[in-house]
């Protein structure tokens, strides 16, 4: 994907101007962002009563969209918080209006999810949001709820593509590009055209995803090369045989390292087995004074960012799409090495 | 600057890996990020009692931001009306409280802007806002207007290192980038540190600039590699001998434009000449009906985006920074002959 965004760098097919000249109004770069959506549908199979938003702001700028878009002054949310991100969502929705949380894994220490049966879901409810992974905790929905009449809104940020999802069964999905597509500074909203056009007074023009919807996200000038590398990247998910494609590769990557760690009695992840993410897998080594030492000889392998969070401390591996098995496979040889020296 | 992105994209200083792929809170990301921001202090002189801010959702989001940080509830804010950028800046700001339009240019069919003596400034105004340049009118001041204590604010987007400013005139500088910077999908924001954490309870975490100033534009992860390449271009403008070369250049390129313009019968543009843009030079052939041939022998001659906006017709020619002077002779020379064949 990059060594092509390189190759049409400073001269696009031929037309002798980089994607970064062109206008946004262009016939050349309106073809590019018709082609990305268009892409984005068919790997999804988005049903043609949503439409695709290419916005700005990030996932924590859809924190707020939300409850200006759907959440009415009265109204009530119901909210899942099932780590960090959810956290983050719940705080932000909190000064827009009344917020229920519905579930909580905390008395779970967020090692696992409870179940739907276990909610108090708000009769009513403006929407239920919640997040499909989180990203510190290496916690993951293996379920989608059921909400009946109620939009179910989803960040996706960190699992879009991952594996197929029925988009139907949402409301409003929303992803931030930089994990699993690709580039900073780009989210992705799929939203469902009712809940368009009941943005609040107060509600920023630009956070209006009607406005955004009417014009085709160009209501001003989009974020237009990471659209375009975007593109790239749906392109090349479609080449490799999309997300089912995906799905074997990520099922493949998770079953290796997962089983690695569980077969170890040296490194260890304790979320509940169908609460475990494909993406964000958090380990412990068995002495945390081996940590530093770890992470040295991950560097030195060219292995990087596979610190924790800092708020979790312990490593954190990364396995989103754009990385192949193999590259799974080299940490486990390192980790199964850095054992026996120091286990 | 595509060159240097171009040759850096697989491997960025032989680190192995594109900076698309750094996180942003990585040494090396941080470095890149700071030297950009430590580069355009230096271009412009800014003080140290401002903050130099990267964000994203372009000029459009800060027609928001700034009445939801600037203006109390029960405040007023004066705005000067020059154009469609200062008009659209108006529009969403009395979505948020009362504006005074306190001068405007329509009076003048938007050919000269008014003179600071028949503004109709309030008294402790919460802040003045003005667009500095008018891209589709090509309407620019050549002057700062003085409003003492009150805090001027001012849309750059289209002029921003075009030319020397003195920063402490100001009491926040916004500009999207894709003008005179390069990349779209961010903005830049000057703001002087007083004006920081009064943003209303109802503004987004994400449209607070205290918010943005505390966690150095990276409250989330921001447009990486948008901020990169901004980057670059602050460094060639310094190789380039900085914003007084800039000045110096696009004198060169404006002298030479509207003299022509002004020396031709065929060509016209009819504004004032103290108001006349340096970016942007709206000008009319003296039968419309001439506009299309003129366009499709511009194009073909690689002379692209001459089409003036679709609200005004006639021709327009940006020459931002990063246009040289033998573009605008190009243009000249096309023109001229375009004039012998059809004048």
């Amino acid at each position: 994907m990059l060594q092509r965004a390189q190759a049409e760098m400073l001269d696009w097919r031929g037309k002798g101007l980089s994607v970064m000249e062109m206008s946004h109004r262009s016939d050349d770069y309106v073809a590019i962002a018709e082609k990305a959506e268009q892409d984005l549908r068919d790997l999804l199979s988005v049903p043609s009563n949503y439409k695709v938003l290419f916005l700005q702001g990030g996932a924590s700028q859809q924190f707020a969209e939300i409850p200006l878009n759907l959440l009415p002054e009265n109204g009530t949310a119901d909210y899942i918080e099932t780590g960090i991100w959810s956290k983050k969502a719940i705080e932000e929705a909190r000064r827009f209006g009344h917020i229920n949380v519905a579930a909580s894994a905390k008395p779970y220490d967020y090692l696992s999810i409870p179940g739907q049966n276990d909610w108090n879901l708000t009769k009513n409810a403006a929407y239920v949001h919640y997040a499909s992974n989180e990203t510190i905790g290496g916690l993951q929905f293996d379920w989608v709820p059921q909400t009946g009449d109620v939009p179910l809104v989803v960040d996706m940020s960190s699992d879009i593509l991952s594996r197929p999802i029925d988009v139907s069964q949402f409301g409003l999905i929303y992803a931030g590009a930089q994990k699993n597509i690709g580039p900073s500074g780009l989210v992705v909203v799929i939203v469902r055209e009712d809940l368009l056009g009941h943005a609040r007074s107060s509600c920023p023009t630009m956070l209006d995803y009607k406005v955004s919807a009417d014009n085709g996200s160009m209501y001003n000038t989009p974020a237009t090369y990471s659209w375009y590398l975007s593109g790239l990247v749906f392109e090349w998910l479609k080449e490799q045989g999309g997300v089912d494609a995906m799905e074997q590769r990520n099922r493949a990557k998770k079953d290796r390292l997962y089983g690695f760690i569980d077969n170890s009695d040296f490194y260890t992840n304790p979320i509940s087995v169908n609460a475990r993410s494909w993406m964000n897998v958090p380990f412990r080594l068995a002495d945390e004074r081996l940590d530093k030492a770890f992470l040295a000889g991950a560097d030195a392998r060219g292995l990087l960012n596979l610190k924790g969070h800092r708020s979790v401390g312990g490593m954190r591996a990364s396995i989103y799409n754009a990385l192949g098995l193999e590259a799974v496979e080299a940490l486990v040889g390192y980790m199964a090495e850095f054992e026996k020296e120091h286990g």
